[in-house]
């Protein structure tokens, strides 16, 4: 179960980091989809909504830490709340850095051309300070280069997404392949100079998260669909073999709106992580 | 030139908005992809970050707003100053409402899974009040219809775009047909209920454009990589033929970095104006 690198000097990139959960055996990953909509009302009381969403994660990152390899913010909950919900986001991830180990990937699902990913890379890394970020492949390579060239950060380039109608144009057939494999072994293959790359294969796909790990046995994936989109860590782990990170946002987070949210939460990724060490067969 | 249908009612949507401006015969977009260490030096004196962004658009803005068909500021530019510069973007966008009756196309290039578009949605239209947005449509529809329902604002997915490096997936071939060419033709075709999509399509590949326009007659163009990127309105206008908006960025708002900055822009908006309107002979 634990890979065959052991890490003992503190981790210097983003995938060092990775490898030293995966060292400790944690491969959860908590998607801190924090929407305010959702956040228990006895917290929002008295407090402006940056101060709620700030808590509510504050409450979450504390009862969960031990037990998480990554946390998982996506940006679109909290650009929902205009700045208050920016700000929120911000604090969210320099209370992560200051009271944890645990790297953070902002799920912001970036892509546009070079000069302008130049601006996501310093909004993502050096203004947020995330360790990771989610991208759309789309544009290329040669479009993507400003955050594959931070080499001590790591960036997931959506391959096969865990939506109902993901295979619209991911599962069009290329001279026999789909798109989200040229994806995968493009990404993997060639746009991995700094060994910073990893994909994102939802859980609700088993049968093409196998086909890439086959393929692909080295590449990190994140793999999202589990728990609240109907994925389960038992079809997914045995497939996925190791180097991956299987997040629950809503399965977590939102399991109970009570004063025992937090605890609630802990309890299941707790079950996750159990569930996903349980199902590594091998 | 004039497209048949008159508007004379005052636009409720988007694409009426668009269509009036091509009533008047206008056609540019001018991309506010205002990155701060560009902005005038006279300007940032003495000012927050915030104030300087916000008084750069806002000259750009006064001085061109009576050629301009779409203003299209690009989110990277502003997330990477952060706080300051989110809040620039948002009174820029104010601005532009209270002073003009030009529609603002918000180039964020979203795309995530339905749920998590809902927070997009809220951000970009209700939070930011874009009257539209670009995004990437590699999820398909099914995650994309939060967008699709907002019938009042104008949705641009990403097509064949102008970087270098586009190909990679776009030019793809699927049964004889090109990746980019399927995306263009289910989404003017079936993503299409409420009349409010258009595709993006990069002037530096105009022979794509062409074989995009022949196919598809009626779907919006949003059209970037004029100027700085090496596309001409002369190659592109022919192919286009109408319902286009050509976009040029840096080679307006960054023509001239003197006093003069708003009064060069306003010279190279009217010269793209003047070369649209030239190149249209049919």
């Amino acid at each position: 179960m634990v890979p065959q690198e052991v890490e003992n000097s503190t981790p210097q990139t983003f995938m060092e980091s990775v490898k030293r959960k995966w060292n400790e055996g944690k491969f959860v990953c908590v998607g801190l989809d924090s929407q305010f909509d959702k956040i228990p009302d006895f917290l929002k009381e008295g407090k402006s909504r940056e101060d709620a969403i700030f808590e509510f994660n504050k409450a979450i990152i504390d009862a969960t830490q031990d037990l998480t390899a990554v946390y998982k913010p996506n940006a679109a909950f909290y650009e929902a709340e205009g700045e208050q919900g920016v700000n929120a986001l911000r604090r969210t991830i320099g209370y992560i850095k200051e009271t944890t180990d645990v790297p953070v990937i902002l799920d912001a699902k970036r892509g546009d051309i070079g000069n302008t990913n130049d601006g996501y890379v310093k909004a993502a890394f050096d203004e947020m300070k995330a360790d990771a970020i989610t991208v759309h492949g789309y544009l290329g390579k040669e479009a993507m280069q400003p955050f594959l060239d931070r080499r001590e950060k790591g960036v997931f380039v959506l391959a096969r997404t865990s939506n109902k109608g993901a295979g619209e144009f991911q599962d069009l057939m290329v001279d026999g392949k789909p798109v989200y494999q040229i994806v995968s072994e493009n990404v993997a293959n060639n746009w991995n100079e700094n060994g910073n790359v990893g994909l994102v294969m939802g859980a609700t796909s088993p049968e093409e998260l196998k086909r890439i790990r086959e393929i692909l046995p080295e590449v990190p994936l994140l793999i999202p669909g589990v728990g609240a989109q109907g994925g389960t860590a038992e079809e997914v782990v045995p497939v996925a073999k190791d180097r991956f990170l299987i997040n629950s946002s809503r399965g977590i987070i939102f399991a109970s709106n009570g004063q025992d949210f937090a605890q609630v939460a802990r309890q299941e990724a707790e079950k996750l992580h159990i569930q996903i060490g349980a199902s590594m067969t091998y």
